[in-house]
């Protein structure tokens, strides 16, 4: 039998991911998002509006890196990859990481940000869907390996103990399906949900090609993922 | 004065991409879009659902890269950049488009994709809002250098002048506003906009920090943007 299907509004999804920014703030305090696309596009964006840092009294946006990868989605030309194999889209463009960096550093971040892009920084991924972990997981997993590249060129050692220490990662999902995973978020990073859910279909506003106010109302008449 | 606020809700945007979707595949048929990040992020990803090609008959998703672009905005610690400048917070992957490229390739698309990741596309690029112009502008000039480097790589002449002629760029934003601009479309781009508005203030819903629901609420007592 099919799983049945939860329809979400936008504004299910805005308030979702504008109830969660708090905890997000108070428990790991992100400055860097990296979205997982596509589906990590919309609550990053979304997010950002509500993690907004304060620096000499400006409000100050987080920035946001892409990546694209994709598991059950079909790339341009290509057979659809089944199973567990993550394509990478896109990935961080470390050369305006770097030039960001150089950019933007004051100098009282200009050790925290100097090498490389990622060391030093609290780096939340941000996806729409917490479904097998995988990608999730791959992603986590790439960007520890970006990172040991990382502090692999620093030659202070001291130094070098000091950012493995302050490069922190963390996951951001809108829903997380209760169900088995594929894959175990690895140690030392935090994961936040915004909404727990049973093994549903969840039908995204996005995904919407018909009227987007009629999928709007049948949300009405559906059970609320909570009591699922 | 200020200019008058116009408040739109999430299924406004939809709606309006929705509407402009039939014309962009009719008229330009993308097969890659590129996003321009942050505000471009949620227009790409709707935008796609309704832009889906066939191939084989399976429908297949168009690939979204990401390019983080800050004009107005801030960059984490740097001051506020006034003015004309645009600084590049994220480029294209050209590692990943080319190992997509040479991934996705069929044979019949072997000699289209080939080189590069840009040659032979048709890009459109994809933002919210074209206001002064001038990322947008930069994001085009910048592409078509990328495209010239990959030009230049191509041995062949007839085939080099193939791709050139091949090789399309576009523009969608959700909202274009009538005003002066700081920069003209370069010649042979094509310009799709869902609605042209007036001078206003456009307060995006992935910008309520407020009552989500209330924004939509406010909204209906606002003069529609098309009779402004």
């Amino acid at each position: 039998m099919a799983p049945p299907m939860v329809r979400l509004s936008y504004n299910d999804i805005h308030k979702a991911i504008q109830a969660s920014a708090p905890k997000i703030i108070k428990d790991f305090a992100p400055d860097l998002f990296i979205a997982i696309g596509g589906g990590g596009f919309i609550p990053a964006r979304i997010l950002r509006t509500f993690c907004k840092t304060t620096e000499d009294g400006k409000k100050r946006n987080i920035p946001i890196q892409a990546v694209g990868l994709t598991l059950y989605e079909s790339l341009g030309g290509i057979e659809e990859q089944i199973g567990n194999e993550v394509v990478r889209v896109q990935w961080i463009d470390f050369s305006t990481v770097s030039d960001f960096c150089q950019t933007a550093l004051t100098p009282q971040l200009g050790s925290k940000l100097k090498h490389g892009g990622l060391l030093g920084r609290r780096i939340l991924v941000v996806d729409e869907v917490d479904d097998t972990r995988t990608t999730l997981v791959y992603t986590i997993r790439e960007l520890q390996k970006d990172i040991n590249k990382q502090l692999e060129l620093v030659t202070d050692v001291a130094e070098r103990e000091r950012l493995r220490e302050a490069t922190k990662l963390a996951i951001f999902v809108v829903h997380n399906k209760l169900k088995p995973k594929a894959g175990e978020v690895p140690e030392g990073v935090q994961y936040f949900s915004a909404v727990d859910t049973p093994d549903v279909w969840l039908a995204y506003p996005w995904e919407c090609e018909d009227d987007i106010d009629e999928h709007d109302a049948l949300r009405v008449n559906n059970p609320k993922v909570e009591n699922l």
